[in-house]
């Protein structure tokens, strides 16, 4: 075969599945939507990866006689190596599913599997923020905040696939605020746009606070980390100190990987960065007063540059990489 | 040349470099000290290095022929892959000293050059407590926090020298205890041995504290470490909290390695181990509580076993390192 390799990637997430024909340069070739339907159950969120997986290949106008190499990314908990999804939050009610097996059984294909913040991560290396990084850690920043470590061309898994978990990292070792994952002081209880929203509410609950997010508050009866990043670029005080804040704990968790890893780039990425350029700033703000001076110096600090296909395009930058190895080995 | 290869290993620190002839197995065949004297420049320690080598060498009753590789561990700053040491706050007055260089140049053969911390961690992955690991994180406990990390054989260096700075996470974002970097907030403000000095005086100073360690503190008009851990194991309530409090820091610590690296080993090295076992378990205790489930039943946390040794036997795992690297790209 003399002509380039493409690939299939797929992003499950808990209500869509991304997935996409990249070519062996990084370029989508088409762009898909599944509904993940996890409460139907795994088989049933199996079948719907394959149906992903065939609708990429038509949209792109192949056949699947096309595809070199598929590559998988879910969230966990998983077992990396094992290709198997164990006992995922937001897949429920999944427990133990053979994702890796199942997708190369039904399509007779190389298939690679990762996990998903790995695999944005790895996308972004490719061909992304970080396509110029030897290495390169980024920050998803969402409802949680998701992390993936590459090391000069590979994933950092870890020894039980808990490698990247930043998120988890300990930033306030007393008196810190609760995380989703029922441990206090972790990075993500700041600085996710859950969090901006809880600290938010809090900040506003308390007696003289005057912000006009009380008003979109009462107006919608919710905030989102939008309207947080939008009354403080208005000038709303409460707001700007909040965004100050999650600045400040994102420099935090950058300054704890560039004083772990030592990655050439740090990245941020997720739905937070539409806050733009004066939000960043604050970030590099923030890690530069707190670095050592030569990683406070170098270290690129930048936002992600794919979006949402980030997923989907690291995963197919695992099934490219899986076929190099296979064809290195023969 | 049938016979396997024997390395010289040399630990630069600030008082004393330590060296010695380390076989093929990391099996240790002589072991000497040389002063470093630092003030009296950099050209004379270059000096006491070589000598250090020469000492090793006799000492192990060989010749310099007999020896295919040298390596060398010092103190940062540095550049690592340029073979320098930048601006050392250990080595005053020393600037950009070119070590690597110097000492291939002085003995003709090839030369490795680590961070010390980086060393002593490749030394107990090698032969020490971390010999069945794949991947492992050391946390050395002295005067500061030294760390190194090593990922399938390879220490983690970081793009700008700075991997694997651990002492320096921020592990109290908020009203940090000042570190001796400069910093507040560091894993190494509150858990070295200096650290454990400086909370227990400032415990004392309390009005109404009642201590053993008062008289102690009177009598000697000094603190140790090991003062406060003696008092700690026959009942001082004011110690036995200091001592907590360090093995729930030190466990803080772990479990954001856990958490970025998953490592399947943690080690614990450092004058401060010889708290012993009930000090190492309370630093389980806390990781086991903290750590995500999977990783808190799996990664091992134990001390180290190769003592002061273990920097110039890590040396000389770079020196053997190297020596694999250049025979295999033959």
């Amino acid at each position: 075969m003399s002509q380039a390799p493409v690939f299939v990637g797929i992003d499950v997430g808990g209500q869509t599945i991304k997935g996409g024909v990249v070519d062996d340069l990084g370029k989508p070739l088409s762009s898909v939507n599944v509904p993940t339907e996890a409460a139907k159950g795994q088989e049933h969120g199996l079948g719907q990866m394959c149906e992903a997986v065939r609708r990429a290949v038509a949209a792109a106008g192949l056949r699947l006689d096309d595809i070199s190499a598929i590559g998988v990314a879910t969230p966990g908990t998983m077992d990396i190596p094992a290709g198997i999804i164990l006992d995922p939050p937001n897949l429920r009610p999944w427990k133990n599913v053979p994702v890796r097996q199942h997708i190369a059984d039904v399509f007779g294909k190389p298939t690679a599997f990762q996990n998903d913040a790995n695999a944005a991560a790895f996308g972004e290396y490719w061909v992304g923020a970080g396509r110029d990084a030897r290495s390169m850690v980024l920050f998803t920043l969402g409802t949680g905040i998701g992390c993936g470590i590459i090391l000069h061309d590979r994933v950092l898994e870890g020894e039980h696939s808990h490698g990247a978990e930043v998120g988890h990292i300990i930033v306030e070792a007393s008196n810190g605020r609760m995380c989703g994952c029922g441990q206090p002081g972790h990075l993500e209880a700041y600085a996710s746009a859950t969090a901006v929203v809880k600290r938010t509410r809090e900040a506003l609950e308390k007696p003289g606070t005057t912000s006009r997010l009380s008003e979109i508050l009462t107006a919608q009866g919710d905030l989102t980390a939008r309207d947080v990043f939008e009354a403080a670029q208005h000038g709303d005080a409460l707001a700007a100190q909040i965004v100050e804040e999650t600045a400040y704990y994102l420099a935090v968790g950058a300054v704890c990987m560039m004083h772990t890893i030592d990655p050439d780039m740090v990245v941020f990425g997720g739905g937070m960065i539409a806050a733009g350029e004066p939000f960043l700033e604050r970030i590099r703000y923030h890690v530069r007063r707190m670095a050592f001076p030569v990683p406070a110096e170098r270290t690129i600090i930048c936002y992600a540059q794919l979006g949402t296909d980030a997923g989907f395009i690291g995963a197919a930058a695992c099934a490219r990489q899986l076929l190099h190895h296979l064809r290195s080995s023969k």
